[in-house]
């Protein structure tokens, strides 16, 4: 797919570039890269909307900033067509109180633990609830104990596993807690539910992320809490010790609001009506900055179309940068833009997200069959110089999953996975823990695919 | 040169473990990764070195606590034949002035610029120097420039060249400033040299680093600034302002002075006199923690004893950990050792070396010949879980480097350079800018070659 004649060689390539296309290709990556490297602006970028925005939950005043951030950015950098696109998110504030600390045994009463409510936790009664706790790694536990858990708080305390090589493996091994355990404890009389932070990180900072109620369910409040609390937890717990706690927090749930996709094109210059989709999610956790998760993203799809401009690189076919929002906590953004959007499904070319941090690119993940796997490995080998040359099955990303069931082929941007849970939805997602290097070589190594994509005279293959 | 039958395979492998030889070596590796990073020491190592001693360099009082930190850590960890080696060392202080102020234009009098003396540099007087400052890239640009530089401040001012896509060829590219800039600067006639900070990151804390003088020049002072400073001088000189700045240093040599590498061993089962040599410096500059340069060394090779001991992998060969003193300014270390080895240098099979920090695994370099590298290519392909399974020809180290001289094959270990620069040799280079897991990969992987260097039946073939 990737060869292609330039329509105006002197406009794209130096003078002395190479008339063969594939080496032409090659030129146009190096100078992506170059440029990005040189006087790449995604670090700056990102600088200024951990600035202007660090906490961006959907339907919070700083989700609001962040879209007008994204608006304001889009035309400064010259995409066309710039606009909100309308969807309705649903509002979870966190509030200002959380709060665990022990009241038995005696000696401790008082001590706090580190705790962070859960994305989606109702709150405890004002004066807290306060209950002995019972420690659990399995779900399976639960029905072990019997009646063991009844008016109990119950501590899931399976920690990531740290021997997976991939820390996305750890991860998935134990979020099954954070996502269900409220659910999990309430089935079995508990009266509020306790996550180990999921993180590779061994310090007392507490991981948040979302975490969800049944129908039929009693809704118990849910909080995470940092790796050393839970670690002394346990170890108090293995001694024997009878432990209680009392948890305070009082986050809220309010009405849905309005809010926006934040979307702009560099429009095609052949075939403006095909598109390939850049996306990254606007919407962070209301701890630490959201920086990697997903400024990082944001600013690698808006960086991409920059790069491409500043070098007069205008494709074949439309580069569309859609900043959705919600990913967090309910996909809004994404179901909306698949809803709104699904008469041109079959005119996306391709959908990439970049939602695994600003780190150093290793490659790409892809939902796209055999054709369209073998045509991406052809393009990524281009990619060599700029690290991302690996392309894996896999999804895409979760804003752009609902296009995916529209048929569209979906690409994931895939960087080294080794400190993304160091940081994640945490007070740890700064601007300090990003690299501005590795951020650039990435929004190069998008930038790269993205022109590949969308100035091959033959499309990716779909299915 | 890799397989090798076990000398009781029940004692190293577990007992369903492959027969196979290179399985057996593959299931040898897993575990040791397993057990780094399950129960790896080497953060917690690197933590403690760099509240101990986090400015050692030779021949200072934290260099003195370094050694006794390293003697300690090597007894607790079960390491053989621990012993302090003497060598002696240069002497230089930093003293505790270093300021950098504009005297013209008058608007700017007294106004800071961010500065830090060169290692090796000599003081200025008490009062400071004060001179007209002038611009150079290139020391060519000296000799074009004919009496221009007599009694002025010389800012060299060629930066790290960011579109480099490995940043040690970026710093190749520029550091020729810091170390020839002083002799450049007085040949022409200069009364002091300032260097444009080597790094990639934007901001402007000074980055050290070693200088040296010429006999027969002057000596004149020598200093980093940091790079917005430098952009700063740089812009004023652009508009064509006349700026002259006052600079003062209080640094000093003192006398050569008493210290040590310090050595310790696992010893070999079946061959003790065969020796692969795991190797760090202990010294680092004085600012900062030198956590990657080059603490994360240091534990890499302390860890990588620990780790074998603690799988009951005792290899064939010796493996024999030498923390070396004065990589940064002297080498006086390295040079100890080759000669006072020199003697069973022919029963060094290889000497592998840590001094490019604590980041990603990527591969190793190696000064070894044909043979030697196509057999390391074999091995490394067995490290590929680490993500240390490249091998490309180059150095092995500074402080290995006297015994490459005497025929032992070199091998550096290779990690990822996007991030060095950001810290090296700078206040930058502190604890929190080592991520466990990166440590604890990078440690395994040193630890499984060094396993099998040290294991296989046949040594490494030498050229």
């Amino acid at each position: 797919m990737l060869p292609g004649a330039p329509r105006d060689p002197a406009r794209r390539s130096p003078p002395d570039a190479p008339q063969n296309p594939l080496a032409t290709r090659r030129a146009e990556v190096t100078r992506i890269l170059d440029e990005s490297l040189a006087r790449g602006r995604a670090y700056d970028l990102l600088v200024s909307l951990c600035a202007a925005a660090p906490h961006r939950l959907a339907g919070s005043p700083g989700a609001a900033r962040a879209v007008e951030w994204a608006r304001e950015r889009m035309v400064e950098i010259g995409l066309e067509n710039v606009r909100l696109e309308p969807c309705t998110v649903p509002c979870w504030e966190r509030g200002s109180l959380a709060r665990l600390a022990f009241t038995a045994p005696a000696r401790l009463a008082g001590e706090e633990l580190a705790v962070l409510a859960l994305g989606g936790s109702v709150a405890t009664p004002p004066e807290g609830l306060e209950a002995e706790v019972v420690l659990l790694q399995r779900f399976e536990g639960l029905r072990a104990l019997g009646g063991g858990a009844a008016g109990r708080i119950v501590l899931f305390d399976r920690p990531l596993d740290e021997t997976q090589r991939d820390p996305f493996a750890g991860y998935g091994g134990a979020v099954d807690q954070r996502a269900r355990g409220a659910v999990e404890a309430a089935r079995a009389g508990g009266v509020a539910a306790l996550v180990r932070s999921i993180t590779t990180r061994h310090d007392d900072v507490p991981h948040t992320g979302a975490m969800g109620y049944e129908d039929g369910v009693p809704r118990v409040p849910a909080a995470a809490v940092g790796t050393r609390s839970a670690d002394r937890l346990a170890a108090l717990l293995a001694a024997g010790e009878t432990v209680r706690v009392r948890l305070q927090l009082d986050c809220a749930w309010r009405d849905p609001a309005p809010s926006f996709n934040v979307v702009g094109e560099l429009r095609g210059a052949e075939r403006p009506e095909e598109i390939v989709l850049l996306g990254a999610h606007l919407d962070a956790w209301d701890v630490g900055q959201g920086a990697h998760d997903d400024g990082a993203g944001c600013v690698h799809s808006l960086e991409a179309v920059r790069l491409l401009r500043a070098l007069g690189l205008r494709p074949r076919r439309t580069i569309r940068v859609v900043l959705f929002m919600n990913e967090e906590n309910g996909l809004a953004g994404g179901r909306a833009y698949a809803r709104d959007h699904a008469g041109e499904a079959d005119r996306h070319v391709a959908a990439l997200e970049s939602d695994r941090g600003g780190f150093l690119p290793r490659g790409f993940t892809t939902s796209a069959g055999e054709a369209g796997l073998a045509a991406l490995r052809e393009a990524a080998a281009l990619l060599a110089e700029t690290g991302a040359e690996k392309v894996v099955p896999g999804g895409g990303g979760a804003d752009i999953g609902p296009l995916g069931r529209l048929g569209v082929p979906l690409i994931g941007f895939l960087p080294d996975g080794q400190r993304y849970f160091d940081v994640h939805h945490s007070a740890h997602d700064t601007i300090e823990s990003v690299s501005r290097r590795e951020l650039h070589l990435g929004a190069a190594a998008i930038a790269a695919l993205a022109w590949l994509l969308a100035d091959s005279p033959a499309a990716l293959p779909r299915e």
